[in-house]
């Protein structure tokens, strides 16, 4: 799979691609993460990519221009199965956006930043707008990197034991029951007997109702979906 | 304000504060972001920070101790608001929770790696839970820088002109109307003709109009909470 980002601060993306499962994915060949920086397609010596809003208002908004020349040049170099924007406006991700993404070849992430992308840029070049949440943050650029991660992990190779992502909250739409590990007593906090017993179908039943109770109590939605 | 991150992965973390809106608040004395590696206490040799979780099962657990000695560490230098766990199942981040966020003094952020922490570190020292989002990462970490972002830019003082972070989306419960600067026209796509007519109120007539369109068709959700 290959990832092309396209932002305005790349600069704040480099060590999450640097460290941990993105950087042994990248390693091992898995995944490709190009970075471009969109002040290397607008041909002014200002390197302006953002202008003032027409209408009046706080706040900058990103030019068409060099993000039509950077999308234009990778779509003439390969084929994309989808031009995401991160927008606070967009589909929210959910685990299930995440599975799909991750058995495409190519995706373009375009980063908003300011007060986002001119409206002719969502309008003729995005094909899917994403947003991590309904909170605001500086620009697109960390939300990229959680899209990048939840796809990535997905990838198969890329975690070293594969049932391991299985078995993730929201992958069966539950909320993943508690896990504990040594010692068995700190501080005299006690690990719940049954997890030491070694009766493995009753630990698995307890783990199922364990599971069912915490997404009944903190999250019902998840439960009334079905 | 003063927020202390406690990973294991604290390599992650770094450009996202090193670059943009969040240096430029840290270099303005505006906040501190503490990034504190686990493994700094642990007191075995290994730098062993994580164990097979009781019960059998794929993915590892982080254990209590190390975690125990770095909040309590933190917590006698200074009294924190909260100890905040990043975890898919915690309560949904919105934007009403990083504004309040936003006006504390100290805040712990742990991130939780693997499949998670010790459930005795929840019910012990973590006072709020908060998920970014219905999806799962690698790890807490950029949930962690998520919150920040999400929490720093509210800072008064952060973002240049202050009315830019009150007319986002989410901060009135709709989504931002759509944004378009220079050129008026660009391969014939032109800018809605009321935004370059000078006419204001009519402007913001239209934004309003705009904005409660865009919201009902992406997400009547956010209209029926009224």
């Amino acid at each position: 799979m290959r990832i092309d980002i396209i932002t305005v601060v790349p600069d704040i993306l480099k060590s999450p691609f640097e460290a941990s499962i993105l950087e042994r994915a990248i390693k091992k060949g898995l995944v490709e993460i190009h970075l471009h920086n969109l002040r290397d397609y607008v041909s002014d010596n200002y390197k302006q990519i953002d202008d003032y809003q027409f209408g009046g208002g706080a706040g900058m908004v990103m030019m068409i221009e060099p993000i039509d020349k950077c999308i234009s040049k990778l779509k003439s170099e390969r084929a994309y199965q989808e031009v995401i924007y991160m927008t606070p406006d967009g589909e929210r991700l959910e685990q299930r956006t995440a599975n799909s993404l991750s058995l495409h070849e190519n995706l373009i992430i375009l980063c908003g930043h300011y007060k986002g992308v001119d409206q002719r840029v969502r309008d003729q070049f995005i094909t899917k707008e994403i947003s991590i949440g309904d909170y605001v943050l500086s620009g697109g650029e960390l939300g990229a990197a959680v899209l990048c991660d939840s796809i990535i992990r997905l990838i198969p190779g890329v975690l070293g034991n594969e049932t391991s992502a299985l078995t993730d909250s929201f992958q069966d739409d539950l909320l993943a029951p508690p896990v504990y590990t040594r010692p068995a007593e700190y501080k005299g906090w006690k690990v719940p007997e049954i997890l030491t017993s070694g009766n493995f179908p009753k630990i698995e039943a307890w783990r199922e109702d364990q599971a069912y109770k915490r997404t009944k109590a903190l999250r019902p939605d998840l439960l009334k979906e079905d």
